[in-house]
């Protein structure tokens, strides 16, 4: 089985994984061959006629570069997780059409501030992992590479000092600096920012970071799903806090826990 | 302006308030006569083509127990936030049809251990933000209540012991006990029932706790959606991190933070 691939609430038998890897190969592997092979899937789309479960949508290569421009504008209209969404999908109601233009992408402004303001996952990750599952599809259906991008992203993000995109046109002139969050959640992505560049919340200087930082992100979103399309993506993320530490979590236990981490009841060994 | 408006990204101006106001005191206003006064989301749906993004979408009130116990039986095969989008959504593609059916829910299985494992937003609430904006539509377009149902959901499911939907053909038989999360954080739900009960992540007994919080978030939001339609709802949550502390959060600093709680920068006084 593909260690990296983190499957939390089950474990996917060999045979599964074998079928997966089979379908990796293929690449592209009609969505309905795919189907064929699982089966409970298919009974789902039956049963509820949902005519966009069906995996992958059609994708068309973009520009990354192109993609953060939309994102960084689209922040100003409907903010990270929205904007994120829109910045893909709009370029592809464009060039693909439907089920893109079904996707009802500006009803997302709510991932602002990690979900209406709660500080929870930061929504440009939110938005981006959303993309990547509705248009390679669910880890049930078959294939795994959006829970790995999905997984990717969030690492990603938090590794890297953020933002890393410049728009061409910025709305601060002024020099933007860069930190390092250690988390995909927005009130430590934000919270550090601010703390390390001293400007408040409402303030137009954080704002303009966190378009730059959601444009950074669908910068990375489309790399990864340009080279899922051309049949070359690796997944980069390398751990599961789950299979290591035996709960749901980042990678950050000391920023909350300081050097009491406390470990979870484990399974009675057989 | 309402003060239950939790607004991050920016602050409506008092004609906007006005004018939500008259629309949620009018209930049933149509959605066209809704967008009309706010040109801005017209543009955008235009220029996307998105015709699901007229809001609201068309809703029948929903029984919650019938829907917490498909989002129960739903969790065992798609996990929690795409049990909850599906226990609402399977019903409304059968009584109102499109956009519903439309709409990708499988996808967001990577909504599982607060998305693809990482711990952060339990996929219960994030899967009922999602439903709620779907079906109402975001702030953006004018109505301020699927906004306020979010931050309804995200506090009652802090705040509340659960799970406190019993299944009527439970697949565990024991007794399930109840914790108080103090967060919308999977990671801190799932830790502080785990410690309480002694089982483990993989337990039978932790999956269908889970199960139960799905089911338990889904019968709330049907409860919120249902006063929505009656022109009844009114918001519960009380407060807003950022308005009262200058930055995204909860309401559970000491959790992470203990008894040295940082204070972010703050606008200048003028």
């Amino acid at each position: 089985m593909d260690e990296k691939l983190v499957s939390i609430e089950e474990d996917l038998d060999a045979k599964g994984s074998a079928r997966r890897k089979m379908l990796v190969g293929a690449g592209t592997l009609a969505a309905g061959a795919a189907l064929a092979q699982f089966g409970g899937l298919i009974r789902s789309a039956e049963a509820t006629g949902g005519s966009t479960e069906k995996w992958p949508w059609p994708y068309k290569k973009l520009d990354p570069a192109k993609t953060a421009e939309i994102c960084y504008n689209e922040w100003y209209r409907v903010f990270c997780g929205a904007a994120v969404i829109n910045s893909v999908f709009s370029q592809l109601r464009e060039k693909v059409g439907e089920p893109y233009k079904s996707f009802p992408a500006d009803a997302f402004v709510f991932l602002e501030g990690g979900q209406v303001g709660w500080g929870t996952i930061c929504g440009s990750p939110a938005g981006a992992n959303i993309v990547a599952n509705c248009i390679i599809g669910p880890r049930i259906a078959g294939a795994p590479e959006a829970h790995q991008i999905a997984a990717d992203i969030m690492q990603w993000y938090s590794e890297t000092a953020l933002p890393v995109y410049m728009p061409t046109n910025p709305k601060v002139k002024d020099k933007i600096i860069t930190t390092t969050s250690d988390s995909p959640l927005c009130h430590l992505s934000v919270g550090k920012w601010m703390k390390s560049s001293g400007h408040p919340l409402k303030s137009a200087e954080r704002k303009d970071r966190c378009a730059r930082v959601a444009a950074s992100t669908a910068y990375r979103l489309v790399e990864l799903l340009n080279d899922w399309k051309d049949g070359t993506y690796e997944s980069s993320h390398d751990t599961s806090c789950a299979k290591e530490f035996g709960i749901t979590g980042q990678f950050n236990c000391s920023d909350c826990h300081g050097d009491n981490v406390p470990v979870p009841p484990m399974p009675k060994k057989s």
